[in-house]
């Protein structure tokens, strides 16, 4: 069975990449197309970084030995940067996780560079640098993940340039207004128009009227990146027309800029910083069971969406029309607990959130609520759309790197939900942590040895009954993708 | 001034309550009338375990000298509850906070008893316990917050009557499926169609579609405080047809049953539990900043209920119409940061969500957005309903009595805003804890003295420059509300 998954795959690797396979990671030039006859808008690849050869890329796509894929021994990422992937057990004929990891520069561009976005990944290497990391799992094809690795951090970086000239003063707080150019401006106060307020009389109408809010730079920053993903999103809508990008993906994005590291997360996948043995979430996964609520206010209020093939109501199972008029247990947007209502007829329409765990589903089709793309996902059969349940925003968090003096095992895990699927993040933490102890501090490869450990705990070894952990439960036959990001930042690369 | 206010209320006072206020609290036979015309559904009165006399009332409501109203020596709460009350500066003429303490049974109703909801508090005394605290901070006037204290915890007892019988068996799983009559429906499962789920195989589909969640006895019991909240909001909406029931209120419930101690918010009351000098929050607060996301995410799927003259987006200040064109701060209901937009006309609306703190309003009009009433209430001088961005669904958090083996110090904090706008939770628990421990463990007022003390600490003491607190800081001119109720429980009084 395995077999013959793997080779059905080496045939569909072989079709995807025309010549023989030399053409990979060649970007948006490939001959072959899509099911709608656009070509890729980039072709099948691994990250860069990885620098794979045609004989390792095929190599990488072996379903029955699962081979785990690091950096080479020689090469270095940002940062120290380890990496570690590997291919799922037959689920998908590719790896569709995807990784980014690219130093950038924000700086004030001019008004003709401000018209091409997406300028090059180094620009001329001056401006306030800007760390990037990135891990995209896709589904229904590799598309959206390939697009989003290679693009948003450019996104990012050139939305930060539009407020780059603010980023250079960072003691002020960002001006509330700009003018078109983007120098701040300021309203006129007329005169005896000023109003001081009195700290003793809280609701002055007149100091109410004239209240302003200060916001952080910090603030700006992560609505920039927010910012960022929808644009993401909304360039690979507009790319469709013309290519053909498959599916959609779930980010996971951490950007360090000006001492700050901004983990921002759209789906499943998620980070921890572990710190002195201590556990940091830095991400909170968006599922139909964790965003139960938003989706279910979002059906209650544009039934439409619903194409009247769905309910919004959560029912603990499916109904059967023999059980109408009786009464069942249910919960709508407004409950977090459940109660009983008397079954009608609407109630047998299938439940808009179905399922539990890794088995609950969107409208039956979807497992995960954020992400990038799958413009054109429907209920199968049907004309009604995911989006917009399915949601391009990321939440974003913080983290201040200076506030605490990181040694070199304090690290950031960032990892698909392949890794996290079967590794609590204790485990990760207490994985990690031991592992970093019997490294050298200075060996350049320990954070990418440190990656390939924990993959390895997640994917486990192929026994007769599958891919098992030492526990001989079931390991992760999902893609699996791992970076191990050390806190002490570019300090420790010298 | 403030003499003035108060000549201004004892008028009141003496009109609200006919005869020579020789009615108070007696319940829906008031004569005089509302503004429309109707009589009150309940008449203005303090809480009936207060047992005012009506001069004592009337004293209840000097806001010159803001008495703090307790409980009599020789009244008993249970659970030797404490409780403390104070009228507010002069903001409205009565105090418009109210609070209930009841012990009622939750027993199987018949069919003919079923018909009549409300049913007395006690019931005959047989049945499962049930103890119930609530404070409500009404605004806008004091007919919403009166009917709740009145009557919330009967419709709360009601719910679970109708689940008695499922309460009855604490070890087995509510039944998924009800007959008209209450009792479990099993669905018959076709010989050779019964589906053994292997670990193994997650994506079985046949599996998937004979999936049943479990629902806990705790989840049924959250549902069922959460509906009747809504079920009490219900009524409000149509006594009105027939009684006048002015303005809205924050609700704060706590239900004890079983052991397990619900506590459901509506609004920016605050409960806390100190516990052997740590805190456990209870309630999280509902106002236009902790809810902006709701709010904004109605206001963009329903334009419509923002009728032309409010725009979802968030600005720090008010625009003005020379700005058009230029950029500016905003957020919108995807994010948390803030980022730059060019200023169109629609901007120039007044924003769904404006101020901040305790300044923050929805539509320019309340600063909360939970709690029950205000089925009436529009922006002023306009047709655009302030519901349903007001909402009536509560938060419930659930304590397990059985955790912990409390002492006679262990208490729950519950407080109207007015306690906790001044006071911080931290200021709470160590005068609490501080206070409790100057007092014998069986003094059966001890907890009725930590709540005037808590009170006395947010009020402050009049000087010529109002109600100032120890630091000279201002004290709460909002009225206050304080139960501490200790947590060893029904067993404390014996």
């Amino acid at each position: 069975m395995i077999s013959k998954v793997k080779n059905a795959m080496s045939t569909l690797v072989g079709g995807m990449m025309p010549h023989g396979h030399h053409q990979h990671g060649s970007g948006g030039n490939a001959q072959n197309s899509g099911p709608d006859g656009l070509p890729p808008r980039f072709a099948y690849s691994r990250p860069e970084f990885l620098d794979l050869t045609p004989e390792l890329l095929q190599y990488s796509t072996e379903h029955a030995s699962r081979p785990v894929i690091t950096l080479k021994r020689d090469s270095r990422l940002p940062w120290r940067t380890g990496y570690a992937e590997v291919i799922n057990a037959g689920k998908s004929m590719l790896n569709e996780d995807q990784a980014s990891c690219e130093l950038l520069f924000v700086r004030k561009i001019s008004g003709k560079q401000r018209n091409s976005t997406l300028l090059d990944d180094n620009g001329d290497g001056t401006g306030i640098p800007l760390q990037f990391w990135g891990v995209f799992d896709g589904h229904a094809g590799s598309g959206a993940a390939i697009m989003a690795s290679k693009l948003l951090h450019r996104l990012v970086r050139d939305r930060l340039c539009d407020i780059a000239h603010l980023l250079e003063n960072p003691s002020t707080a960002p001006p509330i207004c700009l003018t078109k150019n983007g120098s701040p401006y300021q309203l006129e106060v007329k005169k005896g128009a000023s109003v001081e307020e009195d700290p003793d009389s809280p609701s002055d109408p007149t100091a109410r009227f004239h209240m302003e809010k200060v916001v952080s730079l910090e603030s700006l920053v992560i609505g920039t990146i927010e910012n960022a993903f929808k644009q993401m999103d909304d360039l690979i809508e507009k790319e469709k027309a013309s290519y053909s990008i498959s599916g959609g993906c779930c980010a996971l994005a951490a950007v360090h800029l000006m001492e700050k590291l901004y983990v921002a997360n759209a789906g499943d996948s998620r980070a921890i910083i572990i710190r002195n043995d201590e556990i940091i979430p830095m991400s909170n996964e968006f599922t139909p069971e964790t965003e139960r609520r938003r989706l279910q206010y979002l059906g209650f209020l544009r039934p439409e969406l619903l194409g009247n093939e769905f309910t919004h109501i959560e029912f603990p199972r499916r109904i059967q029309h023999k059980e109408l008029g009786k009464k069942m247990l249910f919960r709508n947007h407004t409950m977090a607990g459940w109660a009983y209502k008397t079954i009608v007829e609407e109630d047998l329409k299938f439940p808009l959130i179905y399922g539990e765990g890794k088995k609950a589903r969107v409208m039956a089709t979807i497992g995960v609520t954020r992400g990038l793309g799958d413009h054109d996902l429907k209920v199968y059969n049907s004309n009604i759309h995911i989006k917009p349940f399915l949601s391009c925003c990321p939440e974003v968090k913080v983290y201040n790197l200076t506030d605490y003096k990181h040694g070199p095992d304090d690290v950031m895990v960032m990892g698909t939900d392949g890794l996290w699927d079967v590794t609590t993040d204790r485990e990760v933490a207490d994985a990690v942590t031991g592992f970093l102890a019997g490294c050298e501090p200075n060996d350049p490869t320990r954070y990418t040895q440190a990656a390939q450990d924990l993959l390895m705990r997640s994917r486990g070894v192929l026994k007769e009954r599958g891919w098992r952990l030492p526990n001989d439960r079931l390991g992760s036959g999902d893609d699996i993708t791992v970076f191990v990001i050390p806190l002490a930042g570019p300090k420790a690369e010298t």
